[in-house]
């Protein structure tokens, strides 16, 4: 199976890799196959081959960012709710694992499309997925606030407000700006969590 | 001259909270001009009288929004630093105002559509409006910082967490949801200014 041999897999990577720089460069819609497949020295009949289409790129590129932000959330909950620990200390790994994968190579992309660029089936796919990963983030929230950490009723506002500010920051960020990601997430911690006010 | 009469000017308005809408709800390239002139009642001929292009109708909206946040923000400016008043009354002033227009029928298309599909020159005339926009907001908060309100150091970083956040809403915010856009302002402000922490 040539699809699932380490070449391939690598061979793939790669292509998602350069799939996602060509979408935040130009958009899904002026990105084309053909240089996406120069990009990584192909034939665009090769490229095919991998992806059946430049929607299967997009899809592969937002489901492979969803999905390390998953195992990153699922593994803060599971680590440390029922361990103690403060919600503050939780929610700034959160942040920095967020950060971190959206502001990567392969996940800057995520932030930048248009959600309507997927057929209908794909869309509702990649949306269920953040739905759970939002849904992690809110656990958290909520945990803060059952401990009197967090002053906000809202626990679902909250996590929008945090995850809003943090999904920003992939349209503005870029990699020779002042800011690594975690310095970025420790100064955007600093005013969501303490607040800008003194 | 039939463009500025005064009923020519209704119909313009009417066709661009239409095109809003259908952007909104299928994304720039999945609308289609026969369907925003159908809701409006007007054939398809008649609607390239106004505007030449889907391209022209995105420029229009975008344009629009921009040009009454710019209003509110400079109204917020020059009435205020001058006379005294806290910059967190300025903050909650402006936070209140961008939803406002921001989740209006015609602002909801902004954050929704791929910045990349404006062509080039318009896509500039938009960038330079935003960066004023930006500019007037981090105004207020270094004046916060000048007078030891607010914490940061950072006024850039600072004024990009806040507008990340209330531009977020304007994917999320639905008009039949729990909150008015005012009320979203007054608790987003109170988590982004005094923190979420207790």
């Amino acid at each position: 199976m040539a699809r699932t041999s380490p070449r391939s897999a690598e061979k793939r990577a790669e292509i998602l890799r350069r799939a996602a720089s060509v979408f935040r460069l130009k958009g899904f819609h002026g990105a084309g196959m053909r240089e996406i497949a120069q990009g990584v020295g192909m034939a665009p009949g090769a490229l095919y081959y991998y992806f059946a289409s430049k929607d299967d790129l997009l899809h592969a590129c937002q489901l492979l960012t969803l999905e390390r932000l998953l195992a990153s959330a699922d593994e803060i909950v599971r680590e440390s709710i029922d361990r103690g620990g403060s919600a503050e200390g939780r929610i700034r790994r959160l942040m920095r694992a967020h950060l971190r994968h959206s502001l990567d190579e392969l996940g800057g992309s995520l932030a930048h499309v248009e959600f309507h660029a997927l057929p209908p089936e794909r869309l509702a796919e990649v949306v269920a997925q953040r739905d759970r990963y939002e849904s992690a983030w809110r656990r958290i929230v909520e945990n803060g606030i059952e401990k009197g950490e967090f002053r906000t009723a809202n626990a679902k506002l909250a996590t929008l407000t945090l995850l809003g500010a943090l999904n920003w920051a992939a349209i503005w960020w870029r990699p020779d700006g002042e800011q690594s990601p975690d310095e970025l997430a420790t100064a955007m911690a600093d005013t969501l969590l303490g607040g800008l006010k003194r």
